[in-house]
């Protein structure tokens, strides 16, 4: 095949790899909608699970129909045995994302998909007992107890919340979950999605797909911004600090997580969402520090960078304010992009061409091989 | 961003996703160089740990550091405690693919990738013990054994043999696994091999994207293609019943599994390498069915579709000879592709670009949110 027929796209910016009915992401470099529904209308009047049905479903249930669902997840929060003994023998020191990734793979060989027939039930398990398995983990080395994840919590954002802590949550906290929980959902061919589609491309099963999500969400440049966002906002004490500080990050070609993105061009439609969300826990736990300090970066990168701020950056100080630990911001995109996962790998499959790109070779050219005791 | 700029490439056929120096594959439709070395030149001349070390440190290995270097593989073979007593958990009638996705990401929580400096090491530990991870799961179920990962075996082949066995192989076994090894070790930028570069380009650890990988070629349509060949190869009692049963096949639009390649137009010049060893494998163990069967389904496939064999037809056969069970190819091939991935890892890290292309939007247009007890 001629070189010379191929496009050359390292990162595959503008390239398109697929065909996606799922959802829109910035156009004219704005805007997210999920099969239609506007981020905005979703984030203010519909629960997690709503969005969930509607991603996996492909229409918004009925009170019945999410009655229904909600109940069916609820059921599905059960470990099984042989995966709460590996839980127990992760260590306390794990990545959680490691955690996350191992616990889903290991349920691939305890409840594997034989058949693609079994998708719907895969992915509404794996929504359902996500948080069962992180939180199973992190609970049994921080608090040494053997928590039953078996919980009659109606949302997940209360579910996830109530595990966390093993108290009954605040209602403000459990509505800014549900709220974060629908804007991580789905955001069309970010690379862990695109990592979930290559692997089901090749007709691999379920969970194969699922662990190749979370192995790729797991890096810094995708979900794990949310966690570098709050390392740099708890470096200051004060709005004053910062623009001293990141002019001189910047001058050190430092990358500032949070800011910017390969698809928005002009602002990200989630943000602004997030943000008032962060305000109000903000201003209910009697913050004076973390919110305006975000709000001195979120100035300084739009005036030195014309950088806004990305989903990433107020989540990160959302979830600061509801005390849930750092290492914990990356897994509840997890527990949340699940949906949006399962959506592209069920489209994937239903229209599928095997995801096998070219590249351009810039390595040695054909050379003669010596032996073994000729080589120096 | 205006759609229009992009390019629809489902699939990406012909798409470059990026530079690589590692190998070529099907420059004029034919031929194979791992850095510049042809495959037959590797196949008959190197071991496989001698194009491992060019795959992983850029050059073919002197007489010292091939020794140093296999010595080093031997030194890795053990299997840490938690994750033995995860393996014995693990049920025998799991996907063995499952099994070592498994294994691989628990080893990640257990030796996690702190820094990428590290990647070498984890490279080298992962080549070394893939092997184990898998057998011993294969034999404390199959055999009620807890085997001794940490033999002395001189060579990769050796070791997987005598690991599943627990009996000194062959030699004709022996050399024939060091070549089929060698033939599977690279291929540029296939399914699997990509899966790890985006959950790479995402700067995840070296884990995550390994276990990407496994995910990806566990598919059908990638890997799982060495298992679906030998068990259409085991339909046929003789050669003749081959031409009928095939044309019945294909009017059925049935895919018959391991001819044809996304790259290779004319051959894969892999093939011809594997069915010489196929054939003599075939001679040493008295088969007189296998072996023409599979030539008669080669000339059939040629004769009415002008499609060649690849790779995984003939190393079907191959281990079949040499009595491998035939949920262990797929994994035989993860044992080997390892460097390749690790490569691959290792080379976007060194010039990272996230990996993240566009869709072509096919679903509705926004529309307005209904609220939940007013839908039907």
């Amino acid at each position: 095949m001629a070189t010379t027929s191929k496009k050359k796209t390292a990162g595959l910016a503008d390239i398109i790899a697929g065909e996606s009915a799922i959802c829109t992401v910035g156009k004219h470099g704005k805007g997210l909608n999920y099969r239609g529904y506007a981020i905005e209308d979703l984030a203010t009047q519909a629960s997690f699970e709503e969005v969930a049905y509607l991603l996996l479903y492909n229409k918004l249930p009925t009170r019945a129909e999410l009655t229904r669902y909600n109940q069916r997840l609820q059921s599905l929060r059960a470990i099984p045995d042989p995966l709460k003994e590996t839980l127990e023998k992760i260590p306390a020191t794990a990545h959680p994302m490691d955690v996350l990734r191992t616990a889903c793979s290991l349920l691939g060989c305890l409840e594997p998909e034989t058949d693609f027939s079994q998708q719907h039930g895969i992915a509404d398990r794996l929504l359902a007992v996500l948080p069962s398995l992180l939180l199973y983990w992190r609970r049994f080395h921080a608090d040494h107890q053997r928590i039953d994840t078996r919980t009659e919590a109606a949302s997940t954002g209360e579910y996830f919340l109530k595990l966390l802590t093993g108290k009954t949550p605040d209602k403000t906290h459990i509505d800014a979950m549900n709220v974060s929980l629908v804007l991580y959902a789905e955001h069309e061919f970010n690379a862990s999605t695109f990592a979930a589609r290559v692997a089901a491309s090749t007709l691999a099963d379920f969970y194969s797909a699922v662990v190749a999500a979370i192995g790729a969400l797991r890096g810094p440049l995708h979900g794990g911004a949310n966690e570098a966002a709050m390392e740099l906002i708890q470096r200051f004490q004060s709005p004053e600090e910062v623009a001293p500080a990141l002019k001189a990050a910047l001058a050190r070609k430092e990358k500032i997580m949070g800011f910017g993105h390969r698809v928005y061009k002009t602002s990200d439609p989630r943000s602004p969402i997030i943000k008032e969300w962060s305000r109000k826990l903000s201003t209910l736990c009697g913050d004076t520090v973390i919110f305006p300090v975000s709000e001195a970066i979120e100035q300084f990168m739009w005036h030195e960078k014309q950088l806004f701020p990305n989903l990433d950056f107020y989540s990160a100080s959302a979830y600061f304010f509801m005390g849930i630990p750092v290492m914990l911001y990356t897994p509840i995109f997890v527990c949340s992009r699940i949906t949006g996962w399962a959506a592209h790998i069920m489209e994937q499959r239903a229209n599928n061409a095997l995801i096998r790109p070219g590249s351009h070779y810039t390595g040695p050219e054909p050379r003669a091989f010596i032996p073994v005791d000729q080589r120096k």
